[in-house]
């Protein structure tokens, strides 16, 4: 999947679970998402995070669909009763609902005959007309249905379903950066930072104070996609660091 | 602030930031605020991760606050360019924006005279007519308007002003809740789970299956309003465990 052109694709992210809601799981897909679409040149626009709740879905992926070019949701399509992603995709598409064959099979063949029952094969309940998602971890597949791709919340197994998935991808532009460390407080950079940003509109400028060791401290991020740009705006702001007579890093914040 | 009656009271948190979107940072925001309010009976019912874009944030903003009791943003209240929350604020309610006079006196009695710069001071424009929220970490406040409120990103500068906030806020009942870990693979259970979320249908039963060293497990989560409903489940949970004899152990997931 390489696509050097200028076109912008976005996607967004819908996070399903209570337990994201009620702080019991703290969220580790979006970054994961986030990072592998941006190198393949789709920006994660968006993300919520919806509890189990039928209305809720709905409405998340009707609203998500029709706004970017892909939408990824996360959670709610294991066996039991409270997983109910499937069901709900389906009604927000208005397609029939019911046992895919081609998962049915797959279930079929991984679990020993005591093992299967009416919950596990439940997982094989799908909208009608999707294409499966392979699930190299557990079996019990995801699925694509236009430009939604419906995915596990397990970090483990939505990683292997999104390699499964990212061939199928087409990106656009893709985004490149650069960060410089700055040991100052933001409120020392913000007017030569606003103006380096109004000197170079192609690049996406964004500051974030951390407090380090040194005091309040500042990491620059310059975001574009292109590189010769980006360098030379990094130089700049290299230049009104060495003005201010303060320390660099260059990278992330460190340790 | 106690209130024991059972009105549903909910929130939804909204999350400023193209660095949450590009994978950059982690969000560590969402788990505190959803288990603060979840303490004082305010259910977190959403959460929109939204780019430091005027239009996605006041879209945001319109839509959760007539959605829910209380609205809360992290990010983008900082002196730099990219820091437009305040103002996007503003145009969400239609309300002229400009200098905060309480909000200048608190950051001209921090910034020594050589520190105060526009950038800094700008950190006092607000929307006209709100109410202040102390920041005892950094001094520049964030501010309530309506039913919303407006925080700083950094983690450690967003607990402080909770903190600040949380008197002034009006909950509903209690959520409580009891995790059961099971060392069974969710399928194992999923049916006698159905069938005990149907027998209690006043609680929220959710199933959270996870890889430990005994293989596929799962945390079961009984959440509700009476505790002694949540104890009743939760023996006839431990006997679906012992029926099948698989060890437990109470609470989340064992490390």
């Amino acid at each position: 999947m390489e696509n050097t052109n200028e076109k912008t694709v976005t996607a967004s992210l819908i996070i399903i679970g209570n337990e994201i809601l009620s702080g019991r799981t703290v969220d580790a897909n979006l970054s994961h998402l986030a990072k592998v679409l941006g190198e393949v040149g789709i920006r994660l626009a968006e993300a919520r995070v919806v509890p189990d709740d039928e209305g809720d879905i709905i409405a998340a992926v009707n609203a998500c669909r029709v706004m970017h070019n892909y939408v990824f949701t996360t959670g709610g399509i294991g066996p039991t009763h409270d997983d109910i992603t499937s069901a709900c995709i389906a009604k927000a598409f208005d397609r029939p609902f019911g046992r895919n064959a081609e998962a049915e099979a797959r279930l079929l063949a991984y679990y020993p005959p005591e093992k299967v029952n009416d919950a596990r094969m439940s997982m094989a309940d799908m909208p009608e007309g999707v294409t499966l998602i392979d699930n190299p971890v557990s079996t019990a597949p995801g699925f694509r249905i236009e430009n939604v791709f419906v995915m596990a919340g397990v970090p483990k197994i939505m990683q292997a379903m999104l390699d499964m998935i990212l061939p199928s991808l087409e990106g656009g532009a893709k985004t490149l950066s650069r960060s410089i460390t700055i040991f100052l407080p933001e409120g020392e950079l913000a007017m030569p930072l606003g103006e380096l940003q109004a000197d170079y509109p192609d690049l996406e400028i964004g500051s974030y104070p951390f407090f380090s060791t040194r005091g309040p401290s500042s990491t620059i991020v310059l975001r574009g996609i292109d590189l010769e740009r980006i360098d030379q705006a990094a130089e700049e702001l290299l230049g009104i660091a060495r003005a201010k007579e303060a320390e660099t890093h260059e990278g992330p914040a460190p340790a």
